[in-house]
């Protein structure tokens, strides 16, 4: 099994990749929930969506988030009457929010809700939220304390990042099946390449994760989001600058520290004073060709720390 | 001020052609709310919203239900991921119920919603919910009891009815703004051409309305929804023949009993029995300009009898 921690995009791209190159069953994607949050009482959860639309082949490539061939006539209709606009949900974007919300009211957990609807698109292997309790990822900005999604995208992510808090992380309870799967000695833990600070670091705040991963006895690979210096999309190399960091791929592997075995970056890129064994990939992932090769490329590293 | 007491289709023609010839202020139109339900999680005010739609010239001519030029993106989606689509939600119609949801949980009261929503869409006259404590309309059919929504949409009105009850009426408390236009001597009450059993009786068995309405001291007057023995749409003509009554406007004219002073029916239909005084009219409204007369004769009955 190969257990992969991810947060949105970058990290959809890359599960996509390993989707299509290993058996449904050899592979959880563990994903975020730190960016979920309530938005005129519907559940919207961004980084189970992106994966989930990216592994059903649903997900837009114009937006780089939401679903293809979206239409606008509930959002245009909403802020006609007076809703929130600034968070845009998509018409059919929206069905998945509407039932999950409903779902959630009634009882169920986010984990079994996320799992119906990736068997319903067809997708192969599970997509588990870190915890099935709400941690919410906030932000101490020069403006004060935001939350994530306030200033992720209503402010565009402008205000300079102080620090990042996950809210509810201290009691919420890591998802059991990742847990079983890191002690069943899985072939390789991978973390995508997403923004350490919000998409990987919230996963590794629940308690029992990170101490599941260093035991679990496998070889943990990360990918750099990083390439010379800069995020292929998003505010994290701003935030490795605001939070008193150089942007840079060794940056990221000091962050994730003793936790790595295996880093995969960029052809190129300094490497210097990296602990874990470096190995080199093309990371930039346009078309499925690259998703594929970096797919196999960071498995070959997996294995090679075997 | 004209107090005039409707349901969905029928009731919202008569208050479209009562608003285009009344002053918004001289105008409030109570809304039954024995329709409402939740579905899926969202607050649906059945004949709020086609008095809403209506007035607003927003309403869907084609479906008779709903907005006009809407689209389906979110339900067609909606049911692919497992979600119920017997009750059919447009993605323009949605934005309603999620706004409306949304402010509902947050407290609000309906009838403040509701009048804000009015307001925004640029309707003159004030539509308020009978009450703002749920009241929830249930068939006793000859399969058991069964939620109204269930019986008219999903069952297509199909179980022959036994009995009504008004789930939750007992405790509403009327809407305190219509109590205060019935206690300020109003220029009559109209009863719109409306179901009387599942439209008008849920307003009229809110604690105190009935008393208010009759002793408010102003001429009450009804027009018939039973032309020839058919109903113009709907159930009605199937409810007054399965709850043991010949379809006539003669019998609704006696399910309203002593509150009318007037009643307003087609030219030809059989008037033997009726006690209230009898005005005659052209009751079916195709275009607008139906409505505008019917408008006119049944304010022109309400002043007769002054």
């Amino acid at each position: 099994m190969i257990v992969a921690l991810s947060g949105g995009i970058g990290g959809a791209k890359l599960a996509l990749g390993l989707s299509k190159i290993l058996p449904p069953e050899e592979l959880l994607i563990v994903a975020n929930t730190g960016d979920d949050f309530e938005h005129s009482g519907l559940a919207i959860c961004p980084d189970i969506d992106t994966l989930t639309y990216t592994l059903a082949g649903l997900d837009n490539p114009v937006l780089g988030w939401g679903r293809r061939d979206e239409s606008w006539a509930f959002m245009e209709t909403f802020a006609q009457l007076g809703g929130e606009d600034w968070f845009r949900l998509g018409d059919r974007d929206l069905a998945l929010h509407v039932l999950r919300t409903h779902r959630l009211r009634q009882g169920e957990a986010l984990s079994s809700i996320t799992d119906d609807i990736r068997r319903r698109l067809g997708i192969g292997p599970r997509i588990l939220p870190m915890s099935d309790d709400p941690v919410r990822t906030r932000i101490r900005s020069d403006e004060g304390w935001i939350d994530f999604q306030d200033w992720f995208v209503r402010r565009r992510a402008a205000p300079v990042v102080r620090a990042v808090e996950f809210a509810g992380a201290g009691s919420a309870r890591p998802q059991a099946e990742v847990l079983a799967a890191l002690r069943a000695r899985p072939r390789a833990v991978m973390i995508c390449p997403s923004n350490p600070f919000i998409s990987i670091e919230p996963i590794l705040a629940i308690p029992g994760m990170r101490e599941a991963i260093a035991a679990c006895g496998a070889p943990v690979v990360a990918v750099s989001p990083i390439i010379a210096g800069q995020a292929v999309k998003g505010p994290t190399a701003k935030m490795f600058a605001e939070l008193g960091m150089a942007p840079s791929a060794s940056a990221v592997a000091a962050r994730y520290g003793a936790l790595l075995s295996g880093f995969v970056m960029e052809e190129g890129d300094d490497a210097a004073g990296i602990t874990p064994r470096v190995f080199r990939a093309r990371t930039l992932m346009r078309g499925l060709e690259d998703k594929l090769a970096l797919a196999r490329a960071v498995l070959a590293a997996a294995d090679a720390l075997r």
